[in-house]
């Protein structure tokens, strides 16, 4: 039994890696795992694939709404939507947590049941090769993910060519509608997140409040689109509409939309749908888990069946976040 | 010229990253920079030696005494020197950087290029593959560091034998004389870090100082003792006794320190001397760099000059920072 005044303070930095370090997957990639100055992983192709992303408590989550688990669940999923968005296979992570001293030791154990759960569900074989543990007043999850290309070339957002279909894998608008949800009814009187009324909105809508707090992009989605021909791919993290103006202004061309294929009802400047928004020559089959959303043109920006795509086409109410609530 | 209001807020994320990319190094193994999704290195021999560190406002350093560019170096400096303790020759740092909306961009330059001159200086040929910046309460530089063993195995801290030599590269005691400095003398009348007297304080006491707040670890020591057959060496970072005292343990040796060798007023448990700690046999030439300070023998623990040592071996001042000041 844990005493739950256990804390990372009254544990000490070593006390609570020990009680850690054994709740994390080594991965198949691990050569050589915590415990030395560095670890070592194996990168066979003599290439790696690398990105961080970092989530931060006040502008990115709430404690009141997110579990512990749904964190390193979610700074999981993010960056291994990173990895998978070039084309490649995860292969490990460092992840480096600061948390305030009080923090008790059964949230940081939840994190790590996060990390573990999110990289055997997502991309198994992918583990926990290092890490770092720190003191600070804002709890911090700073991922970094690495990747493995298998011996061929990255799919980059560049290479998007006239005469290509756009597809997409993963579910759209669910993540956005979830975070709209939270801010308009799982808040108290007075506007502030509330962790009873999250959890009842969890139970009634399942599906957009997990899409938002514990995401499962299709991670192995991404060296299949690779392996089908993919001309450019990102992961659709800020919006539909600016994601898709990042393939199209990195690539030199157009990208047209159809609202039929999309869906009439979803929001294409909601956030973090965590997708994998991908370019096919006309030849290609795109993988089973991608569906056609529009194609590629000469030209610029981004139009919607033929017409342009209104709006800034972002969205972050975390924008308007006051430092300290939640 | 660059408007003193000029912040992340009001630059924006992509705005500010478009002031800092051009300030970083790209680096000898970098195939695919910042800008996609995720970045891509070389990874010569098939493996990436990976590390991750965290500098935390308030736990780690104050505003009132570094410099921005001293915060980039330093967080650079600690861990190439993790890299460097495997025997690694460092290739590559991803940089995530996260940091009150109010901060000034010149602040966030400053980090950029304290990045970019640690690593030209500490280690040619490696540049910042990628990164990530964010908008957080409490200004805070993760930084990962990846390195490249050149087909050589690595050097742990479980490979000390005894007859092995103990031998050090690097200045010791000089960061934490440093930090007690700043403690006693870079404060104001209420304690308080004082900017006035730490820089009055630098220009006085420059080696103390600047060990503490921009060290220059002896990484290029690293692959060389590697090189010349070291069986064991880590990055003294906590105190010479217990780093010493890692080594003994993960080796099952003991490990003995001469106080004639080691010098007399060298504070044993000191910490932050990003000198390199290293095992050799005996019939080894530890590199130029380094100096003779020990030995090894059947046992375990540390002894200085054959009694055992005494005391916890591991000093922090910054364990009674208050959570706000400086």
């Amino acid at each position: 039994m844990t005493a739950p005044t256990e804390t990372l303070a009254s544990l000490g930095e070593s006390g609570v890696l020990g009680r850690i370090f054994p709740r994390l997957p080594a991965g198949q990639a691990t050569l050589l795992g915590p415990g030395d100055d560095a670890a070592i992983l194996a990168a066979a192709d003599g290439r790696v694939v690398v990105t961080t992303d970092t989530m931060i408590h006040g502008p990115d989550f709430r404690l009141a709404w997110s579990t512990p688990h749904d964190l390193g669940w979610k700074a999981t999923a993010s960056n291994l939507a990173d990895v998978a968005a070039m084309g490649a296979q995860p292969t490990g992570l460092l992840v480096a947590v600061t948390a305030p001293a009080g923090t008790p030791v059964t949230v940081l154990e939840g994190i790590a049941d996060g990390f573990r759960d999110a990289c055997a569900e997502l991309a198994p074989g992918c583990g926990v090769v290092g890490g770092d543990l720190s003191v600070s007043p804002t709890l911090t999850l700073a991922v970094t993910a690495f990747g493995d290309l298998g011996g061929a070339d990255a799919v980059l957002r560049s290479g998007a060519r006239p005469g290509d279909v756009v597809a997409i894998s993963g579910a759209l608008g669910d993540a956005a509608r979830g975070l709209r949800l939270l801010f308009a009814e799982g808040v108290d009187a007075d506007g502030e997140p509330d962790a009873d009324r999250a959890a009842a909105l969890r139970a009634r809508h399942p599906r957009e409040i997990e899409a938002q707090l514990a995401p499962r992009p299709p991670i192995a989605d991404g060296p299949a689109a690779r392996r089908a021909g993919a001309t450019a791919m990102l992961d659709v993290s800020d919006g539909l509409l600016l994601d898709a103006a990042r393939i199209a202004a990195a690539s030199g061309v157009r990208i047209d939309l159809a609202t039929a294929a999309v869906g009439d009802e979803v929001d294409l400047a909601g956030g973090e749908a965590h997708a994998l928004l991908a370019a096919f020559p006309p030849a290609a089959s795109p993988p089973a888990g991608f569906r056609v959303i529009g194609a590629v043109h000469t030209g610029e920006g981004v139009t919607v069946d033929g017409a342009p795509a209104e709006g800034r086409g972002g969205w972050d109410p975390y924008d308007d976040w006051d430092g300290h609530a939640g």
